[in-house]
């Protein structure tokens, strides 16, 4: 059995700060991750893009954000536990946790730390002729490394952001682009709109209002994709990716069972400790919400600053916490 | 008359960054602060002091903070008001505001946003005879900038860091020193006292210990502070300048008196998105208070970025907002 303080289910940005600001008081972390490397959507979706609304960095790239928080938490020694799901909770007579994973590793800490970014998300399917046989073999639901539609003919398909945003970025990487969309009018951002009608005036994409999808066919991979218009004419555009971009449904997984208060697929908590309903288990990041939430990194710091004052008193009962800054105090490895 | 947008109150790394976040959402920000120049207390008190608890950095010296900060808005273009304490505020019909400041330059906004860190910083003053009538004629509260002493006669009074460091600094610029304080030891920190003892050693400058202040005087501008020792024989000095650096007080000024409600010399907001009991006015950073405030400059940054999603409604009344990433949509200049 792993002994630890505080139990961050989650290494993503967000946790790995907690990680530091538990430090500052003296309390150790254990993180435990479904993905098999630390450092979350960042990672493992866009590792490369650059992020430009960190504080203090007027550019850093995702995966190099990662690597300078464990710089920054290597004088607390947190240790991690990669690849595996939590699944359960136990409470114990004293008021601590037992947390157990996929793989039945468990794990013994005073608090939890829900930091799990959104959880495991999956991609909304639109509801087309044979799209599941063509799962990885063109047919994308997530745009996770731009580069590989580099020179390739690409049916994208959505009205809203994502569809328009990926549409603007990849034009200029694809070499043929087909926007699809059920609709005469987007539901993204107007100004983004625009910047694709401007894109199809000039002849950079296919732009393809009120045409609804039928069809991918291919032989072994892909290779149409059968639409149709208003008036009912059916026909093929060939595509060496097809992806259709409704959005992401996040799921809690497991945790979803524990009986915390669940807002909007997000776990409810409150806004002066970050506490969820449930005594000595706290949400940061992403997967939390309260009035005003905006799912940013830098938001979810502060949330794990103020979490983490909330929490000492659960690992120190019988020590008054005494507020310090970096400045005067420095920090003290463990 | 200045035309901005957002009018923000002070200059330090909370305010720097919430022009980031009015520039992602395309408000333009002007900045007014009592210093004479940009990053509020990092660059006025502690320029070199690492800070080890800003997210992403194991470590980073305030003013490069505030250096990196300013890189980071430089695609924003805010424009700056510095050396002026804002003064009063006059609501228009439209629900705009008019601020004005101590040397009646006037900002007209539809926001206003109290970024004040500790709030104005002003200087304890020494009950020393006609010191008031000397104030911007050789009597000078703090140093702003060291070039005004080359070669000039000036008497520093304090026995803390400030007036030690001081002292040290400019004893290669002005052509005379005179360090006057009350008592036989200082309270600075030892090896900056070691190095006034050395110049005093060496006759660089004149140490006057256990001696206290009586009085300045001047024909028009300042001429002599007078003296008197341990054995109660009083004296002149010669000067052009008297520094008396006794520390600075922070205090929240002429604001304390804009209707705002106040709480432990703090203005008290709302947490879902740092407004004020006044409509158009936000309070973010050290100046602000609310369940759970922690004063880390990490907050600030996060105050900062829910702040401007909810002013967004008063620069732009007819446009909805939609929140994008940085990630996706990079940053556009203006």
């Amino acid at each position: 059995m792993i002994q630890t303080d505080i139990c961050i289910i989650g290494a993503g940005p967000v946790a790995l700060f907690a990680v530091f600001e538990a430090g500052l008081l003296k309390m150790r972390c254990h993180l435990v991750d479904a993905l098999p490397q630390i450092g979350g959507q960042l990672s493992e979706i866009y590792p490369q893009k650059p992020i430009y609304d960190i504080p203090g960095y007027p550019a850093i790239k995702a995966q190099e954000l990662i690597d300078k928080q464990m710089e920054q938490i290597k004088p607390f020694s947190p240790t991690f536990t990669l690849g595996e799901r939590v699944d359960a909770l136990e409470k114990q007579t004293d008021g601590s946790y037992v947390v157990s994973t996929s793989e039945n590793t468990k794990i013994h800490c005073q608090v939890i730390v829900v930091a799990g970014g959104l959880g495991c998300f999956e991609p909304r399917k639109p509801d087309v002729e044979g799209i599941f046989d063509f799962e990885k073999k063109g047919v994308d639901y997530m745009v996770k490394n731009p580069e590989i539609y580099r020179e390739k003919k690409l049916v994208i398909a959505g009205g809203g952001d994502s569809a328009l945003d990926w549409t603007i970025y990849l034009s200029d990487i694809a070499q043929e682009i087909t926007l699809v969309h059920r609709s005469d009018s987007f539901r993204g951002a107007p100004d983004s709109a625009d910047k694709v009608y401007e894109l199809a005036k000039k002849g950079k994409i296919n732009l393809l209002l009120s045409h609804n999808l039928l069809g991918v066919q291919g032989n072994g991979s892909l290779s149409h994709v059968k639409l149709v218009n208003k008036v009912k004419e059916e026909f093929l555009i060939e595509a060496d990716h097809f992806i259709p971009l409704y959005g992401l449904t996040p799921k809690l997984g497991p945790i979803a069972n524990w009986g915390l208060n669940i807002d909007k697929n997000a776990i409810a908590v409150n806004t002066f400790d970050y506490s969820t309903n449930i005594e000595r288990i706290y949400a940061i990041g992403d997967i939390n919400t309260y009035p005003g939430k905006l799912k940013l990194i830098l938001c979810g710091y502060h949330e794990a600053a103020l979490m983490m004052q909330s929490a000492f008193k659960y690992v120190y009962p019988d020590q008054k916490l005494s507020f310090k800054y970096t400045t005067v105090n420095g920090v003290n490895i463990f």
